[in-house]
């Protein structure tokens, strides 16, 4: 099975979604900074997860595309305000929101971009799952924040333990896998028992993509992943490398560093060889276990592409 | 009628409830953030006004209290992101987030108290209305955002025309207002026609109090507003005051100029003075015809109190 191509076919149906979803419209200059990283591209991987659930439990694709923008704009929203307080300049190839419009004006757009996801879903036609659902993203909003709160405090701190770092990711970046997972469920009429296991598949292969991601932004091509090679290592984040480096007594060239020279991230890269291998192995094994979380489903289509997308989480290079 | 008291009565319920679904939980220091300005205060008008509409309408006015915590919430969530943009350092006397916890805690702060405000009401037990208000909510959240975009476009423009202003205060201030009273309005069973006229008596009034509010920054002492006197003239901004003394040739002293005086601020006082009087008109006449609206429900005690409400938003002293 090509993954890719599958995942491709739904980001295409995603993309015209959103078009259709968040216009341009007056303020023009507000909806062009809301749209700015979703029309740049973008894998859609969330939304991916949405539709494919909810045909794994026997529903239509398509009665998830509304859930599945709105989860794809919480999660843009999220990124526009990240990168102002990560005051990161490149993302998905362009330059960031706040570098354009200013901090002001990053901060009205990721607003913006959190009442329309919302608002999209209270405008679904009801099968009298929408609070729910909003429930649901509401309260992975919260844990998002928590989680994007302590990777700040982590900055501050000398000391972060692996077990700290993998609630921060949890709560940053794997919850809203879960809720794109559990939410994609839900439409398609899963029984708890399913919804709580797509949950949790959701969020296991959410901290498999996290410890990859960390692992790209030391390993990949800055043209490739578009955007600041080593900015992690220059920022100074405790990512699970870093922690399993430090444990091990490694002093990492250029680290919290503004001023490192790329010659500094080489150098890094080498001598932090081991502790990706090490973090490329964590990310592996939540995967597995994430995968293992739809044993209880019937083989089908939908099944084999969860499969293979959970594996491709944790294999991509971008 | 006391109408301070019936305000505070409510005001009282409202403090306690917010104790109830906003409590210090880790991580400490983001739900700090978040509480800073909710306990430091406030008049909790827009909890009020969703209080007794929907008494208005033969409801029980408890009902509406989470509903009412969750508007209190969207309204120091737009307060903590607009200071930062602002850079002001006092609201409701006490420091702003961002001096305390600086501009990425703030954003933080206002991202969590946003999506708490959704989660609370997704977890009223369900009389079937909860997706339409928060459809409600997160459109008034999106006019919100809409508003203080072109609040902030209106300090690069040399010139704007009071039809300009006041779409920008409808949507920065009274949507907020207008969202308040129908909810209210809502939860005590209001038809389509009393829900209407809730929503346009809350959104006049609310465009009244913000008039109000700009003369009150002008007017009033520092100590009794909680904020900078006269930061609307340093900062620049076309209040409704300033529109209509640039159209009479009027030149503001300390206008747009961070270095402003005290002494400036005097003597800008007593020019507006002409400007200042007009505003008021103007409020008055918004009030009177949000009152108007209140025509087709019946005599009783929820009514005398929302329209001396209604009053009290543009007599208050701060």
């Amino acid at each position: 099975m090509d993954v890719r191509a599958e995942i491709d076919r739904r980001a295409k149906i995603i993309d015209e979604a959103i078009e259709r979803y968040i216009p341009l419209k007056p303020p023009l200059e507000l909806y062009k900074a809301c749209r700015h990283y979703l029309v740049a591209g973008g894998k859609r991987l969330r939304p991916c997860l949405a539709l494919l659930t909810c045909g794994l439990v026997g529903g239509e694709e398509n009665e998830a595309v509304p859930y599945a923008v709105a989860i794809e704009m919480i999660h843009n929203f999220t990124l526009i305000h990240d990168d102002i307080m990560d005051k990161d300049s490149l993302r998905r190839g362009v330059p960031t929101v706040h570098t354009i419009w200013g901090e002001e004006g990053a901060i009205l757009a990721g607003d913006t971009l959190y009442s329309k996801a919302f608002e999209i879903i209270t405008k679904i036609e009801s099968k009298g799952i929408n609070s729910e659902c909003i429930g649901i993203l509401a309260e992975t909003c919260s844990l998002i924040c928590e989680g994007q709160w302590m990777d700040i405090e982590f900055e501050k701190k000398d000391v972060v333990s692996e077990k700290e770092y993998l609630e921060m990711i949890t709560k940053k970046t794997a919850v809203l896998y879960g809720a794109a997972a559990e939410i994609g469920g839900i439409v398609g009429g899963a029984t708890p028992q399913q919804r709580k296991a797509l949950y949790e598949y959701g969020k296991l292969c959410g901290i498999g993509f996290q410890i990859q991601d960390d692992i790209l932004d030391i390993v990949a091509d800055e043209k490739v992943i578009g955007k600041d090679r080593g900015s992690d290592i220059v920022e100074g984040k405790k990512t699970l490398i870093v922690i399993h480096a430090m444990s091990n007594g490694i002093e990492i060239p250029g680290f919290g560093n503004p001023n490192a020279t790329p010659e500094d991230i080489e150098s890094a890269v080498e001598l932090l060889s081991e502790s990706i291998e090490y973090s490329r192995k964590k990310a592996i094994d939540f995967v597995t276990r994430g995968k293992n979380m739809l044993d209880i489903f019937d083989e089908c289509y939908e099944k084999k592409v969860l499969l293979e997308l959970a594996d491709y989480l944790v294999n991509r290079g971008f």
